[in-house]
């Protein structure tokens, strides 16, 4: 079988060659706010993403995390940016590791709803949390967080288009109509979560994942493909 | 058919009765500034809602805004609630007009992704974006909007129970399953829509709960009832 992987969305980013020591203490100190920036960001919102209330979280003067970064909206970005190289590490990785791509659709699943149900985030899901919030206030920020959806919603495509080449899901599926519902439930699973402390819907996300890629495989019987 | 109409979830509240001319205009006075209120959120997020932002917006004296609402809390529970009459009038009333419950459900989820890809909001469902920014900060505001979401999931799974009594809906459906994945529908729809400017979703999301209820149809054939 011919490997079918995708490479582009969520291709991991190389930084830059970190020899120079002033460089490589720069990166840490950067990565150490993100870490907190993005804890921050999950429960407050983007907004709230200060200067001034990110250097108290982390107990270091404005002044250094200004040095950082330079601008509020510079912070934001990098812990956008920060955000999506966790949910790289914590969803997506899982699901490289199979061949064939129903396989690593039923990876991905099991790994984004186990991600959905824990506490890797204090305040939920970041990227539904920030998308949430700016999605009606345009800008580079904004921009990122689509920017980010979108390459989840193309890997989920490329991946289920993978399937169909393989002959496990039926080729009269509808690719975006099939997406859409399986990005939903774990949308609604985060919120309902959230929101409702309803941890029960977290279990019932991933059953609908299930369900919905079950009724579109080919083993299922030719009925089912029409 | 005895009218299964559900009463409790979305029972429209009957305000004093304002014969006193003073507190007739205040009701009037609020009224203006929580429709300008809803919008701001709609956009700006609950946390954006200052008395002082609010009074820009209306173009009136900030002690005017804060003699009606008293406090920044207040004015976001008053515009919460205002979300909420608004979804009423958009969304459930359309659903109270047929007598058999899978109908009304249909209904529903005519209303619901029409005022989804209406712009009855600036800036998308103002429910969805206040709950996506509230989930994680604990306090009053936070309880009225799940309150509110408690209250549309109980309204759909009231009408579900119903329309398995009236023998539309198979009877071995798992009713919060549904609700949930309904629901998920309308929330994703939302979010592509805001976030990557996507109109097509809200068809796709209609499209989703349309096929979700046909597939539990007890005349869609028994072997879907399994």
């Amino acid at each position: 079988m011919p490997d079918t992987r995708v490479a582009t969305p969520f291709a991991i980013e190389v930084g830059p060659n970190l020899t120079d020591g002033r460089l490589l203490r720069g990166q840490r100190s950067r990565r150490t706010i993100t870490d907190q920036a993005v804890q921050l960001a999950s429960s407050y919102g983007l907004e709230g993403l200060t200067i001034g209330a990110v250097a108290k979280q982390v107990d270091v003067p404005k002044s250094s995390v200004f040095a950082l970064f330079g601008s509020k909206e510079q912070l934001q970005l990098a812990t956008v940016a920060a955000g999506r190289q966790i949910f790289i590490e914590e969803v997506i990785s899982p699901a490289q590791r199979g061949t064939a791509a129903l396989e690593r659709l039923n990876d991905l699943g099991q790994a984004w709803f186990e991600y959905l149900g824990s506490d890797v985030f204090g305040g939920g899901c970041f990227l539904v949390a920030a998308a949430g919030e700016m999605d009606a206030r345009p800008g580079l920020v904004r921009k990122s967080i689509a920017a980010a959806l979108s390459e989840w919603i193309d890997f989920i495509t490329a991946l289920i288009g993978d399937a169909v080449r393989e002959g496990a899901l039926c080729s009269t599926v509808d690719v975006a109509d099939l997406v859409f519902r399986l990005n939903a439930f774990g949308m609604a699973a985060n919120f309902h979560r959230q929101l409702l402390d309803d941890n029960a819907s977290v279990a019932r996300g991933h059953r609908a994942w299930r369900t919905e890629l079950e009724r579109n495989q080919t083993s299922q019987g030719a009925k089912q493909c029409r």
